[in-house]
């Protein structure tokens, strides 16, 4: 009898194959090969949902709070839509203080006013000591797709697309990993930031293509999912990726690579390369984007794989990881 | 330092008062008198959320896939909407049988086939053993409002109108804690069914003010909070509320009260008086509603409280609970 294991939610190849399975007897028809983390429904609503529940619940640069809302909020952000509403479902465990609780929820609270989001609807769940640990939280997001034109998604990626990097990849999984295993490093803390406002500034733009935060499994899930769905080949380079002094040293000590270090708020963009340099200024004028990078380009060589270039000058094959380095990281 | 017990997940009075103290900091203006399970957006969008965490997680008459399904399509039924869209996030435990959840997803989209809605988008998280009871799903069910009139709601129950419920009560609750004692009651079985086929009987229909599904709290809390909600009276007749010789009995053995006691596919409904017995009919003639009975009315009388006549002739004040007598069972 085969069991479910951490893998399964760690973002990975494990995650896409339980996720295949379960929305098996919800279609008539084939799976469409592209998922994304969002879906527009009646053409007007784009529709997220995701669970939080991670641990530690606060962390430097956040807490379940603040990331049950900035998460979801990215998600619908990627497909280059609004976000306007949350619903929010608590899941706690008898005994959590209730001034920890009411903390999160402040969080959560001053993210939604300072994106004019409203919390239109909610559930809470208390459930006996020891079935949760503290509190998970689920948060679905409503919002408004681009009128103007087809929402963003891995469709619309062709050869020649060039890569961005909004920011420093990992901060977020590193901060957790650093907190779990005790190491004290100062100034290292996660990204968590909601993502529409600096996406506001270039969904406008020509040329976007696709977007997608790269959280659980990294950078280098995202560009591998991408890769394989569009069966088009994708070509990074290693010394052009923005990465803080203090995620290098902490993926040197405890043997991570930061490439598959989940991150809250920094985004992957493949935008036509006539536009490339035009949307990475408009990126690093913004405080979100200030560390922005191209990085790569989607290329029409080695199908379905994606290659990286090495500092040292070799060649890696970036693929999708199997298993989890680290659960309860979002 | 004042900490979550399981009273604050009952539905009772302590949950709205957690729930009224979560909403502060999202709100800059007063709290919304009139909370309903079901928020009504942008003027076309119903969304509602829900978290479902019942131990054992299949019983007689479900399994907790359905009623994932059931709950949240529930609430939008309540508002007289449409259910179209469902998002659902999966938190599951290592070690939890891959064939069982597996198996509940093929519940979950045999309703959503019956009912023609579309699962849009979904999350897995996979904690480590030990932290969530093998499994928890929240959902969120999106739907359209009535378009040729205001949702139904509190906002519309006026003195006079008279209350119907649409089935036998408790028959959800009595089946979980019939399994949790031990207690075998052959034919006792939830009644967790998606109420939307009948509430679109009867939803085009003059009069229909408010509905709501009595699930966590049962019938004496939903009863309890119209009453409070609006500052009207309510009076009901306990030889009117239709209820199971199985849940009778069960109730005499463990010392439950059926008005408190959890149903998954039972409404309340306010009705003007001039077309009370034609709703009923409807109701009736359909396999969800036969054995609607009307159960009493609401008055200018004792404003803010509920009163039932008793069976032996007596009156008795209907108050909210406090604690909750079993926890999980939705």
């Amino acid at each position: 009898m085969e069991k479910l294991n951490i893998g399964h939610g760690s973002g990975g190849r494990l995650t896409s194959e339980i996720i295949f399975q379960i929305l098996q007897p919800f279609r008539k028809e084939n799976v469409s090969p592209y998922l994304e983390d969002c879906a527009i429904v009646d053409g007007n609503i784009a529709i997220t949902i995701d669970g939080y529940t991670i641990s530690p619940r606060s962390f430097p640069g956040g807490n379940i709070g603040e990331l049950a809302i900035c998460g979801s909020v990215n998600d619908l952000a990627m497909r280059g839509a609004k976000p306007n509403f949350i619903a929010m479902g608590l899941i706690a465990e008898e005994g959590l203080a209730k001034d920890e609780l009411l903390s999160y929820m402040e969080s959560a609270a001053k993210v939604c006013s300072e994106l004019s989001i409203q919390l239109v609807t909610g559930d809470t769940k208390v459930l006996p000591k020891g079935q949760v640990d503290g509190l998970y939280i689920t948060t679905c997001a409503i919002g408004t797709p681009p009128s103007n034109r087809d929402p963003l998604g891995m469709h619309l990626i062709t050869p020649g697309d060039v890569l961005i990097v909004t920011t420093e990849i990992g901060q977020h999984e590193a901060t957790i990993a650093a907190l779990r295993y005790g190491l004290s490093v100062p100034s290292l803390q996660s990204d968590c930031a909601p993502l529409w406002p600096l996406v506001e500034q270039i969904i406008e733009m020509d040329g976007i293509k696709c977007m997608r935060d790269c959280t659980r499994g990294g950078l280098g899930t995202v560009l591998c999912e991408w890769a394989e769905s569009t069966s088009l080949g994708i070509e990074i380079e290693e010394s052009k990726i923005p990465i803080s002094n203090e995620v290098s040293s902490l993926c040197d000590i405890l043997g991570f690579d930061p490439l598959y270090l989940a991150c809250e708020g920094c985004a992957i963009i493949a935008v036509a390369p006539e536009t490339s340099e035009k949307v990475l200024s408009v990126l690093k004028a913004h405080k979100l984007g200030e560390k922005a990078q191209i990085i790569g380009k989607v290329t029409e060589e080695h199908k379905g794989y994606v290659g990286m270039n090495t500092k040292a000058g070799g060649r890696r094959l970036i693929d999708m990881p199997v298993g989890e380095m680290l659960p309860r990281i979002c």
